[in-house]
């Protein structure tokens, strides 16, 4: 049994993590903390984990932290895991961060997005982007995982094989981007009041939100070349789950049975991600508590435009059960195992 | 023009009263405060007013308030009102506090519930206690005014025709009252983040709410004896609207006819209240926006309990709407004005 | 006093006109009708209205119709009006019809969109679309209004200014639109069940929504060229409000300020749209119960896309208020009578 | 491998069935049917099964239900329990039936609340009422179970330990019962429609619920008395959960701390049944996507009246994890086999 640690583990991601990790055969959970005013059981900040687990979350502690665990997830607000994470490889732990400190390589971009030097630049540069129906090699011998995004997994995955076949012009991508409340995190800010969300709807950080360079540097990765795009994200009143409404410019006439080839190719083999057959489309709800993204395409009349949706739970493919899966792939389990 | 100045005017109360008092016809708006980081005019603290009033709104100051008001609403915590409301009344202002400060006539209750003893003695004996439907002589002299609680509303509404015909057991009251989120005010507890009211549903506070003795006091007055009630206040996911479901035996035989003829008759003449015929049940949405109280009964087979349901909405009748209805008829306009 | 009567009283939009005519001084309602299993006073339907008006609606009688009023309303399905308008108009009543019978110039067109063939061409070329922002002239003396679609209002007005002074490129328009479920209206299809739609986000009739050929057709004429949009249209798990992220390539370069102050002139005297200064975008929220577009802009880094963002009230400005704004218009009213 | 069938899978309980039915490791579904107007796969109607079943769903063949299962749960409405039952226990199969039909034992009145003559006396002697915690030595044996209404799976657990312990007045029992829209299932009835729900609550059935007579049967049972309870039912805005507050008189002198040990005895080596400590209270979130049911209780301080606080999930222990609960204990599995 692999003994595994959940740093924040009282964020909704970290109580996704302690939620699925429970259920997975070859893992058992042996160290639980977070920012917290005393220590506490973690089924009493929780009830309904009562009779399920019972450990002590408590403030991070490095000692016992990497006494107990071989493998750590660090489901904490960036900046934390740069203080965090090389202590814990230098212990020799596996480390999977579901922060955003790991995942951009550029450490000019990081600093002009998040307000903050970066100072980890070795681990850096070890760091794998946890994408794995992208990079499922690299993964297998990580020691350091930076788990993607949630506005970028969903993002990635659905330009992925357009961008991959090259039938798409790079500089025209639009992502409207649409979120349940959770994706914002546990945390008391009036803009997540119950009445303030509820019955409401709204547009915000317009073409400025801090996802935009890790979807930029990935794709352009695909593509071989450098893109930026447009990105709009919208404030949902609901819990959970993310929809994405991506508009490209096809760069030669295709017809949607074409591209629609195209994506059922590239994702024939991938357990989680599901391209839909023609006139059906994803919704929020179908993905729920799951780890699956689902895509669906649609070719305007003319042949110039491609539209791409896509579904993720954010908390799960979004977060959570992404790391699991990353776990596993790193860990040489099964990759469903746990995720079913 | 009556000169009138809200202050607290960013909560979900002050907001509502901005709201109401804008399309009053004898009011001008004239003054607005809140607990404020800096000054602000108010559209743009809510954007919806744009168009409509542009007051800046800046932290309390006596003299301004004085200055520039006849009257004022105090939309304010308990405690805050007893700070301000000597001072007003000494400059001869017309006070309507929707605080709890003064709904108690008993020193020692307020202290028992509020954990802060009342300190303001000689105001509190000419304080009015602004239920129209039953102080409405005394509430047209009246300098303070100690605007009724959101679930006392309802629950003495609901309970005053009963007890006033003397057909109830008055030991017996069991009133299990449901909330929509504003009731709990605009603050940024966790308790009252979007993902954690959403898709949930709890009692709170059981037979320990601060609303409890507002309501003895009240129902104890009309049966003329002591009575306790029992409260189970209920938080559930929606902005607003107030349902609460009364059960209360019977002193002897009575059908819902008799008794449906005694609230009609009671509440007759009353622009706000609406007693619902055989076999309709109240519905938050029908008093949405409204200053009404509508109320329904039901006795059962046996006919020796009867089934109260009465809904409001809390900010409204619950709160703002009511409090200008305390003013019309403190200021000797006609009673519905600005409330239809 | 105006006699007006409404036909489709008991739908979303029937039920927000009684409302808001109810509060409208130069009007009395005469008449109400619906499709109706057997005919039943309005206040029985909507408890919300007891007090306030308890007229019989009944199944649509042209006599009693053409008695009783002056003018109607028809918040009808599509089809219903193209029934009911050539009688009403012969007995010389003024009809403003909320359907989209009369809102396409090209009876092809709405043939191939309505699956029904159109076949009142005299009446469609008196009809005047009845937005008041760009056809106030005509609307002052029209007899029959084709009052706008919902999602076609909130469009036109964002893209009105643009196209007019000529800033953009009009085959590059992409509308990502969300809506509130009463956009729907008020029918039993399992799709706007509860639990159906709560949780839940999704996008639907891609690129082949039937607002299309509307938009399509009010900006043609703007840009006077024939221009088609791309639309996706997305249900929000909330009953009302409209958002339209609106992408569009500029043909040259202009900076925010240069392109806010081409918004700004264009509705400085216009009541009803709110154009937001930088750094604030619309909420739903904000428009909610009134007849207001609330539009704000956000240009790229690069200077070549333009973002515009623009929010209605589905039951509003999208249908119910705007028709009674015509209405003003049309006899002589003040254009914002009833509606502030 | 049990073959087990779900007759009505396109419902809200059959869809809980399916999903948790494939994840049991005992056994396998091989027949799915429903009302529906063409055959289809499941998931094709439930997107969110694709990968996981792809079973072609068509209306109820008795042959093949009765060649491909050895145990069948009937999801469906009242009376169609009534025709299928017989057959398939002729047939040597095990029934789970999740409707009313073989609930309550007296057949009037089943005749009464049901509004149809039960025909089916000789089954309805053999039926065992499935409710673990009470009847779990007959259900061993059992070949139909009648699976327990939501608000009586709560009702019952709720009240057994004090009725057991003969510490109440059976004669005062008050149930205020709240539930999620899922509760009345997936019918495209108006009154569940988003508009009407959402943002809204009311009382409904005030002690008219067919659920009434259930519950009277069993606590009178329990009680070794005749009891009729007080039970109002209230719809809330969410999709799951109930949450029950229960009013009723101690009989004697009792202290909190008495009460709570009587419960914690009680379920002491209960799985899914969670006595919380003192000043703890359920919440419907706390039990979602469980098969538990959460218990609190508290005493007023004249120590005569108990409130009992209980939480369940509607579509799991209310329904469909309770049925699995008990074809595990009927089949002989562990008892929590698939439930964790």
């Amino acid at each position: 049994m692999l003994k595994v640690g959940i740093v924040g583990a009282t964020g909704y991601t970290g109580e996704k993590l302690v939620d699925i990790l429970l259920h997975h055969p070859e893992v058992r959970i042996t160290y639980l903390s977070a920012k917290i005013e005393k220590a506490e059981k973690i089924d009493n900040i929780f009830p309904r984990f009562s009779g399920k687990i019972s450990l002590v979350c408590d403030n991070f502690d490095l000692e016992k932290a990497t006494k107990l665990c071989d493998l750590l997830f660090l489901a904490v607000p960036h900046t934390v895991s740069l203080e965090l994470t090389p202590d814990l490889l230098k212990a020799n732990k596996i480390v999977i961060d579901l922060s955003a400190d790991y995942r951009l390589k550029d450490m000019e971009e990081y600093k002009s997005w998040y307000k903050v030097a970066h100072k980890d630049k070795k681990n850096l540069e070890i760091a794998v982007y946890g994408l794995p129906e992208l990079y499922r090699e690299r993964i297998k011998k990580a020691k350091l995982i930076a788990n993607p995004g949630c506005y970028p997994t969903a993002a990635i995955l659905a330009l992925a094989p357009a961008l991959t076949a090259g039938i798409i012009d790079s500089k025209s991508i639009i992502i409207d981007a649409k979120s349940g409340v959770t994706g914002a995190g546990r945390k008391a800010a009036m803009d997540f009041f119950f009445s303030e969300v509820n019955e409401n709807l709204k547009a915000y950080k317009i073409n400025a939100h801090q996802h935009i360079p890790e979807i930029d540097q990935e794709i352009s990765n695909l593509a071989q070349k450098k893109i930026q795009i447009m990105f709009v994200p919208h404030l949902i009143p609901m819990d959970r789950g993310i929809l994405e409404t991506i508009y490209v410019k096809l760069s030669g006439h295709k017809s949607r049975k074409d591209i629609l080839k195209i994506y059922q190719k590239f994702y024939k083999t991938e357990p989680f991600v599901r391209v839909y057959n023609e006139g059906k489309f994803p919704q929020t709800k179908n993905v729920l508590e799951t780890n699956c993204c689902d895509i669906a395409i649609e070719v305007c009349e003319d042949k110039k435009t491609l539209i791409i949706v896509a579904a993720i739970d954010n908390l799960m493919k979004g977060a959570a059960s992404q790391a699991v899966q990353n776990m596993n792939i790193a860990c040489g389990f099964k990759e469903d195992t746990g995720l079913k």
